[in-house]
């Protein structure tokens, strides 16, 4: 496996493409279309909110019915939901415009929002939208990563991520974006993400790889601890790589899995560090847990902490909200047994052996928290789980971001 | 029931006292006493914590044993949490010490630390501590204030409530103070509180009223999401009053509860009112449930969500991310059924009906969101049941007192 440059258009016969659409935002692409020659098999993975916006609603029944996917519409300011019937109206005058710009059945456009709660999306804009879209899309990085700079909402950047990867003497290629970057948390967190590939799955291969990865990667970082009403992530599979149909339980499979869990853990560390208002990205480490559930569950607490969160923003070293967090987070351990570390670039530092303070250095402890990318690691010394979680520092930024994001 | 000024020694034969023992601050009031002329039936509720401080850890003991107590000793600046044996043993040279100063039992000592994690309480200022309470205690109203003030840690002001009530011809007090206000999130919150009778009622009496009312009051509210490791609810009856001992299942137990909800719920909103950085108290009804359940799981989802808290210090109207952490909360209901209101002093303004927004005027809203006080009512037209939680907006200031809290 190899990490390329790129994003959705990486894999063979996948296009891209970016345009303005005014729908809130003023001066920049807010509609993004990904677009695929061939039908894929598409698998998807959606908000485990009671509350589930129109496009999720929409997308569900697409991956579930195991429809075939040609293109997907994605407009970023207006997110859709809670719009009852008007909501579902308006996906399906998305897919018949997208149908009739990109000459394609309307039962294979998947559509997604992301934005502001309470408002249907104005379908003329949409209309109008799609038609440069078809007009403009295309294989190229560029246009790639112009698709991924429109589904932004409050991030700061675009997020890509591509690999390719080996069968036997076949090369495949998987590539993504996503866009955060509040409401994230767990299950799924709140994101939009669209993976592509030219590898060619069953189509239960392809949800249960994605499945999988998604409750190891986008489901272990969390910003503000609000599940959105959006999230979705859908993997689309073209097969125009040409390889023997994957399986699952078979090698083949297990290299395809392999290159999707490093495409989705990139895309969810570059989601993290984005969170609003972030200055470090947060990864916590649990090791030595009973099992992995455990491992999961403590580690997402701690990332999750808002005081956990705080302290990391003020590089102070407040190691007794980390055991803190630990201990509501639902699983049991001994915090006598417990070795606690802080790492970045600028070292590692052990704050706790077996539950006791180590009396360390306050400015080395200060120094390591200041980096961009700052580790917690825990050792519960209970068995052999492992798990990471990401999140990041909570800093005035995020509130100034949310006290007043809608006006 | 009748509420009347006072907290700790409001109750007959209750006496307070406070003094500054420069355990972590310089220059205030940082241990208090609260003293019973004879010895008390107790109750307790603590922290769910997997970590538990040494004082949850000595009092909890005490309640399951059934001991008499005489005297709690309460000091803010260092929490005594993660200490392991040595923490123990201040407990135990802390009840010793006041034993001495007091010339009470040394079983019959209660013992309370809140502040920084990691560190042990300094046995010797602790000690010397006591010797000036022991001297200065007295039943006075002035003594009693002067106690809840030195068991703040970033409260702005000492919580304090009391009632008298009627059982036949006795009229009884019931009195209490309590403090906040970070790491402030149900089962325990984080929190103490100490609540203090002249009624009789047995231990099983006291502990089931206690259980329950925690659970509908100090249980329901939130303000960072942090269960804490030192959550202590002390409840000590005295008997002064001289009534026939209440037992459980009376209509004496009644009255004792309706007053026990009213002092506790007082508490449990100035500490809502008070979270850290808070400029207004947000409560938030669910009524219409299903059952008891469902209407506090959800009505606690929505006090503690980041994006709630951050629009309501925003004065802003982002009635999205009410229903979206109405979502996630883990129980299931129709969003296209619910009705929703934001009111305040300033009105009451519907925002949802049947889950459609209303149209709603925008100024009026933001005119709404702007009192000290705002609530959130939902109706889920689901059933009769109804729950009530409290927390507070999320503002700069929270992340200026937590980001550097430590140093």
């Amino acid at each position: 496996m190899k990490q390329i440059e790129g994003g959705v258009t990486a894999a063979k016969g996948f296009e891209a493409a970016a345009t303005a659409a005014h729908i809130k935002y003023e001066d920049r692409d807010d509609m993004a279309l990904i677009y695929s020659d061939t039908p894929c098999t598409a698998a998807g993975t959606f908000t485990s909110n009671v509350v589930k916006a129109a496009p999720v609603i929409w997308d569900r029944t697409l991956v579930e019915k195991q429809r075939k996917v040609r293109a997907v519409v994605v407009n970023s300011g207006i997110a859709n939901a809670c719009t009852g019937e008007e909501g579902l109206s308006c996906c399906r005058n998305t897919a018949r415009a997208a149908a009739k710009a990109l000459t394609i059945p309307e039962d294979q456009v998947a559509v997604c929002s992301t934005g502001i709660i309470g408002l249907p999306v104005p379908v003329d804009k949409i209309a109008a939208g799609l038609n440069v879209l078809a007009a403009r899309k295309n294989t190229t990085k560029e246009n790639a990563t112009a698709a991924a700079a429109a589904i932004m909402t409050t991030d700061t950047h675009p997020k890509e991520a591509a690999v390719t990867f080996q069968v036997g003497n076949e090369t495949m290629t998987l590539g993504g974006m996503s866009k955060g970057s509040g409401m994230i948390h767990p299950n799924m967190c709140t994101m939009l993400a669209f993976l592509t590939t030219d590898a060619d799955l069953t189509q239960a291969a392809l949800q249960a790889a994605l499945s999988d990865v998604v409750s190891d990667t986008f489901n272990m970082i969390s910003v503000d601890g609000d599940t959105s009403t959006n999230d979705t992530v859908l993997l689309l599979s073209n097969g125009t790589a040409g390889n023997p149909t994957i399986r699952g339980g078979t090698e083949a499979y297990d290299r395809f899995k392999e290159a999707l869990f490093a495409v989705c853990e990139c895309l969810a560390r570059q989601m993290a560090a984005d969170g609003e208002g972030a200055h470090a990205l947060l990864s916590v480490t649990m090791t030595g847990c009973v099992d992995k559930a455990q491992a999961k569950l403590i580690a997402r607490s701690v990332v999750s902490s808002s005081l956990v969160k705080t302290a990391v923003a003020g590089h102070d070293a407040n190691w007794g909200r980390v055991l803190c967090a630990m201990g509501y987070a639902g699983a049991d351990f001994d915090p006598e047994k417990v070795d606690l570390f802080f790492e970045s670039d600028a070292g590692t530092i052990q704050i706790l052996k077996d539950g006791k303070a180590t009396g360390f250095n306050e400015d080395e402890a200060t120094k390591i928290l200041s980096e961009p990318e700052v580790t917690i690691l825990a050792d519960l010394k209970m068995g052999d789980a492992t798990a990471t979680a990401w999140g990041c520092d909570l800093t005035h930024d995020y509130i100034s971001i949310n006290a007043d994001y809608r006006s």
